[in-house]
């Protein structure tokens, strides 16, 4: 179990005002933390719950320097610095260089020294592989792929022929890059494959969630920029854009062709069509479909709100029939004008 | 091929009436069966069905015992009691004690020795394993893992370090419990990491679909309760709480800290926001949205209506201009009323 | 790298008619390609772009032949003519017959000698493989599983047992089929399991996108017919039975016993409940929720419209309230003929 004083933290974190000091065990939230642990305060909103709690420190905002009687670091980030206080307590298991000898690995393949290859990983052809990354037991790597340095693929991750992954990124298990796009061309009634010849290239600092897939691109790339951070089960189609710093909650899906941009926030199961441009800065609602391009940032909803069963039948009826309705108010709208006109003249 | 007579099945089920005898070689449906065939009628509404049905013997509710000429069991709950009989007819395959020689086991695992272990599975340290249990093929069990006795892990399942399955389940193939949740701090435009040291708790007799996946806490666990079914492709986010016996139709998503109460059933493709309380007892309708605690139980809905394309194209601008509907409808409130003044006096 | 003429392209294609000749070096979209290239212009709608590209040589409609003064081959159909074009110049890498030292394949599988089994992977007893069928590495075949020939498994399937896969197939990493469709009986308030032993059995020449599930069927299966394409992420419930070349666009979900007609579209993310029938020839849009049959070819949509944030809430409110609306346009109507007969009178 590690254990770090205050001091200690500040000092390994950099640049810190600190409140005290204290020895600590571990991270925990505000309502379960005991004297051993830090806990972190993200705003003066929580100023009550922060007296109450047990944790014997806290990551406070400057807002509550002095504000609260307890050991404490200062921070303009509380919930980054808590972040980093974290990993500190609970830091990657070491690096076990290696090849497991139960891994199948292409001749050809150019693994660093420093890598952690796991148990029955197979690394095909030609595949490039950068210092202190880690592959994960059972990992498929294709011919030509290219991965940065101290990159973690967790087990079972999928990489389809020459894909590129950037260094410093977290891959989670089966998530799958570079399946082919969905590409058919219709001929008399059935369907014609378009092959897939382009390919997924990831940037660094990307995170991408469990089972999420991203296809190659149809002719040119799928291109996942720097930073950008995927959740579970997403679906990312061939020819897409993601511009940096970009996050997606789960279960969303990007259809193809379409560019999204910088320090985008997507909400969970958020779907997006095709062949459509999202500028910086766009928060899509969870739920939310979007059918047009978005060409200034901004928050952007469509979902149904939800109602007791018998209460959306009753509404749900009206939606089929909401022209009508309209012209309905349209109508009476000019009765009346014709009426009034009557009655006064 | 398993071969039982009516008296049989009776005393294998336990304190079944039984009308007449018969042999009988496996289960069908009502539609599809033939003499030697049992199937079953859920409610009297079937009954015209169950007479023209070529099945040899049925299982019936009790309200049709003595209704249909044909040797039968009546049952309380016809569903449960065929699916008792399904059972019968199509054991599980025998229990092959013993580690296939490609998989990859870590020398501190303790794995009883009843348990079945596949080809190219992986067991990392400190892992526990109940007796009866079987792990299929390719399956990766992170290090200080715990499965409970007489759980099925089949293909490919693939459980992060620290995970905790119950006794009795079962898991399908691809799924993935313990990836780390969708934790991320923003700080001058970018994401720092937030540490995920929570873990997955799964109860007994859980069902775990194929390619679902379930996050690991941030700083607590994530939990399952007892008697949870999940089908697939199901994403549970970090922290959440499923009560016990809740079940969950497909490509469900549920955002982090939501806590479900018990016997919920989840339509397909329901979608529930985070931070939020559902309390026992509540259906939610498939592709419903949930954006807000529910404390009654009941059934919720919030689901567009289907349209013709061109019927909605009409509908949908009407959706835009609601509130501007509703402020038109206000205005001829107040002129009509208005206007009647005028008459009047 | 392949270099072609286009006079050797219209050879291998068969009847194309062409316009010059050209040596190429391969396929590129209209506006990235340079003279080494060949692409595909896809209606008269493009015209100027086609004239404006550096293409070597185009494919053409019928409707620009003449029209554009470049190298050209003329076809009916250019987008499915291209997509031929393409697979010449990215052909599949060479079958390399054989089976991986790793693979463990049971003893009474059969398995044609042509086939190229990757590492890792493994089969069951009693599978049958069918000629220059290829097993990618890491895949999971249960026992009595059928595969026609010349079909492509990418590393990570997982094929329960008793499934069965037609010929010409190409099957995504990290798709599941044959797994358990979700069928249990309510009984005092716990779930009994209802076995599920029917099996999943697919058409030839489909495609199943990555980490798609398939569930086995009840008691009958599971019927994907021939042509079929699924995008990745779908998941298709038990004895669902889906026409010949319908396409599903990803993360679509269809529950359990629903039948889909032939030549059918379905948009990305959409869902379709179960025990409804879908006919022949229907679009559904992206992002659709479908409740009922549809006995009718032509596109249904469900889709609420994206808005900004604020005018969503605007709106949404409404939505609760869309009945009492209708009673307020209701009441309206009668009041202004009630006043009319009395202004009138």
């Amino acid at each position: 179990m590690t254990t770090l004083t205050l001091t200690e933290i500040a000092a390994r974190l950099g640049e810190l005002e600190t409140q005290g000091d204290i020895q600590l065990q571990g991270v925990a939230a505000l309502d379960t933390a005991t004297p051993g642990h830090i806990s972190f305060v993200a705003s003066s909103k929580h100023a009550a719950r922060a007296k109450a709690s047990h944790a014997g420190a806290l990551v406070l905002p400057t807002t509550l320097a002095d504000q609260v009687d307890r050991p404490a670091l200062i921070a303009a980030n509380p919930l980054a610095t808590f972040a980093r206080i974290t990993a500190l307590f609970h830091p990657e298991p070491a690096l076990q260089s290696g090849i497991h000898p139960s891994a199948v690995i292409d001749a050809t393949a150019q693994i660093d020294s420093s890598c952690e290859i796991g148990p029955q990983v197979y690394i095909g052809a030609d595949c490039v592989i950068g210092a202190n990354t880690r592959i994960g037991a059972g990992c498929v790597i294709g011919t030509e792929c290219q991965i940065g340095a101290n990159t973690l693929l967790h087990p079972h991750v999928t990489l389809y022929a020459h894909t590129s992954i950037g260094a410093h990124c977290i891959l989670h298990s089966g998530c799958v890059l570079g399946s082919d796009g969905f590409g058919n061309a219709l001929e008399a009634g059935r369907w014609v494959k378009i092959p897939q010849i382009g390919r997924v290239i990831v940037g660094d600092d990307c995170e991408i969630g469990a089972n999420t897939c991203i296809d190659r691109g149809a002719l040119e790339d799928t291109v996942i920029g720097h930073g950008v951070k995927l959740d579970n089960l997403i679906h990312i189609a061939h020819n897409c854009q993601i511009g940096d710093d970009t996050a997606m909650a789960a279960c969303v899906g990007i259809a193809g062709s379409t560019q999204i941009g910088q320090r985008c926030q997507i909400g969970g199961a958020a779907m997006i069509v095709g062949h459509i441009e999202i500028s910086d800065d766009v928060m899509v609602s969870a739920g939310t479909f979007i059918a047009k391009s978005l060409s200034k940032p901004g928050a952007y909803t469509s979902v149904m709100p939800q109602q007791p069963h018998p209460d959306w039948i009753k509404n749900a009826a009206h939606l089929r029939h909401l022209h009508a309705m309209h012209e309905r108010i349209k109508s009476l709208e000019k009765e009346l004008v014709e009426l009034k006109i009557g009655v006064i003249s």
